[in-house]
């Protein structure tokens, strides 16, 4: 039932009337408010709730009368409290659901987000769709991914966010994830697995289908402590949830950044052939740093070789440039191109990516400089690392390092916007580039020995 | 020598008068431009040189006319090419320099940036000086330092960027920043070590002093080769490196982000007696994933026992909230302060933190509504978190997350330097504040069984 009964769901945003309803009564913005549901002229097929805990179980009986499919209940204070009468509360209402036939998305949960059906619970997530599918127990989990991975180029299918899981539940969701055709990527978050051997199969089911990005919340002792209060979940341990990620192909991941970075990974970055990875970037104590980061985090940064490093040395200077990979060409970056001739950047990533020890290209940039130097001196800082990007024989990604001050910051957003609207994977740190990257070369060499596709 | 001649160097900052020399000649902003070093009117105790390397050597004995004590040499371009000729020429470098008695700071570095004497290469570095003492291989890993720590409260007392330390070395500065008393907490970044036995003297009597912040760059075989092009050096091998610090008591560090971490830590974070944290926060599925995070790097989470909740929950709403620690308070948080009377928020801080059970509280923070909604509802928010920093009962940080979008980041920026300004130690992410908090107790615990006090 789970694929009809969500389709259907879904399909309500598409055109239906909306009536408010609130005690008071009045208007709010010109749209007639209705006393009690009662009152409302018409079947009400969907319902979103935000009566207190108490009256929950008598909103379920009336909705009842007024033909309601759904009710998704916003109310929190229920069993995720830890006090007995309330956890009792949560029981009597699910009761009541079951006897009517209405089925609950929740309680204490955000909702749905889905762009094609215009729902949505925030008012800054996109409009425009996208292949990512995301079922999150948490609401703000929702907005903490889908507000940072949209500047990113990441775009959503349908994202549920279901709470305390009283009726559907994250299996109900993810076997629907796995089947929508909408849906290309799944991501979950998760606190508690309510029947494992259920999870397990509807986990298998998906990662045979499609990569699956995976955050457990609460395997520490505080964190299941955590989601206990959060959702009433009875979260479990890290070894377990990890071992079910190694043995169903989930890529598990420990942060919402880290979640949003194997999305970027997954949608953006072609597939490299191996981990040798060619390290382009501007400075040479950063490009110390960040090789020593990707080699402690599963990439190689592999030395060219001297015929290679003399064709580039023969355009470019010695003095303050590194050659031989990592390549630091702060010295040569910004050279004033000629009308006509190819910058020496280019030259040197064509070179460089050219080589057969190579697997991939990153790129990277920070911005230290006063504000006013990095306006003048980088104006075209943008365009020279998509044309390098473009220019590479090999699948390539930026690192761009954000600025905590904003009148830097307001350079370096559009910067980032201009490359992710050329499909650039875009990373904010060493680390976050190298680990996804890893995790996307761990993926494939998983879905490889399984005969996946 | 070194404390006797470094001092004076830095002493030549002061009032001397500054001379411009390059061949052209003419005018600088209304500064002559002699032509050369032999026309400047009067000896030239300190030159800062970007000459090209084949003009080293020569300039070195000019300045011996000039009765030059020391040459900053900019100038890249020598062994760290990897070209022999150019290492040979590094050694007739050093060869006339010492034939002429003076010494020599760099070549291919930055050189000092000393508040006090009026010493800078970034016109962003603050004016005013503080007790962090920073030598750093990489002048611009001195920028990637400096710069975002100082919108942290951090300041410095002498910065060293010394590059391929052709004579004076990271153990000339680093015995040097030992004795400094306007030095009470040492940083270094640091790619090769000439003299081993030495640097671990050194490091040995530097920790015994104060507290010593390490960043070793080039610890794995990429990395390494990276080191040897970037300033010549012979980098070791992670675990030798590892060893040292642990030996000597230094703060081994990966990142110029936990370094600066590991900076506020140690200057604006009161010493708690253990690891038992409070988490006091706005979000459910944040608080879950945060938890997970502390307790995987070191902190523990503990439960709140029924009868501190008990007293919380006499004024706290139980929906939406978590209240056992993690405490999720982002129900109340924003509730209305009565004129007169303590807020909900503080309320709860005071007795959540008073708990024998609790040895610090981290208050956390992070923003991803629509701008125009943060300014209005948030616009307390600094207010709020510093009074609860202020009236929390053990040694307290705050986690704020800087967001991508400019017109977020402008309203967190000026939101971080007011809790800054009110001393209070900011992280940027969960794993960083785990991480420095929990590198700050092992620290102590390392002086404790050392007897250093």
């Amino acid at each position: 039932w789970t694929r009809t009964f969500l389709d259907g769901l879904l399909g309500f945003g598409f055109d239906r009337p909306l009536y408010l309803v609130n005690p008071r009564g009045g208007e709010i913005r010109g749209i007639k408010v209705y006393a009690d549901i009662d009152d409302v002229p018409s079947p009400v097929e969907y319902v979103v709730s935000t009566v207190p805990a108490r009256a929950a179980v008598d909103l379920v009986r009336k909705c009842a009368r007024k033909g309601t499919r759904v009710i998704h209940f916003c109310t929190a204070g229920f069993g995720e409290t830890g006090i007995p009468e309330l956890a009792e509360l949560e029981q009597q209402l699910l009761a009541a659901a079951r006897e009517t036939g209405i089925r609950l998305l929740g309680p204490n949960c955000m909702g749905v987000y889905c762009p094609d059906s215009r729902f949505s619970f925030d008012p800054i997530f996109p409009r425009e769709a996208g292949p990512v599918g995301y079922l999150s127990q948490s609401g703000g989990n929702v907005s903490q991914l889908v507000a940072p991975s949209m500047h990113r180029g990441i775009r959503f299918s349908k994202v549920f966010s279901y709470g305390n899981a009283l009726d559907i539940n994250e299996c109900d969701l993810l076997e629907y994830l796995a089947e929508d055709p909408a849906t290309e990527i799944i991501a979950m978050y998760v606190e508690g697995v309510k029947d494992g051997p259920r999870f397990r199969r509807a986990l298998e089911r998906a990662t045979a289908r499609k990569p699956v990005v995976a955050l457990k919340g609460g395997v520490t002792a505080g964190g299941a402590r955590a989601a206990s209060g959060h959702t009433g979940s009875l979260a479990g341990i890290e070894t377990t949830w990890e071992s079910l990620c190694k043995q169903t192909g989930a890529m598990n991941v420990a942060t919402l950044d880290e979640m949003a970075d194997a999305l970027v990974a997954l949608r953006f970055m072609r597939l490299p052939a191996g981990n040798r990875t060619l390290v382009v970037g501007g400075g040479g104590g950063a490009s110390v740093i960040l090789t020593d980061q990707f080699e402690k985090n599963g990439l190689s940064v592999p030395r060219l070789p001297a015929d290679v490093v003399e064709r580039i040395r023969e355009f470019s200077s010695d003095a303050g440039n590194i050659l031989s990979n990592p390549v630091d060409y702060s010295q040569n970056m910004f050279d004033p191109e000629q009308p006509g001739t190819q910058s020496k950047m280019d030259r040197m990533v064509e070179i460089a990516s050219a080589h057969s020890g190579i697997d991939l290209m990153v790129i990277f940039m920070s911005f230290t400089a006063p504000p006013s130097l990095i306006r003048e001196k980088m104006a075209n800082v943008g365009g020279l690392m998509i044309q390098a990007v473009q220019d590479s024989k090999k699948p390539s990604a930026a690192i761009i390092e954000p600025s905590v001050l904003p009148e830097i910051q307001s350079f370096v957003f559009p910067l980032v916007q201009q490359m992710v609207a050329a499909n650039v994977p875009v990373f904010y740190s060493a680390v976050s580039a190298a680990r996804a990257i890893n995790a996307l070369l761990a993926h494939e060499r998983m879905k490889r020995s399984r005969g996946i596709a």
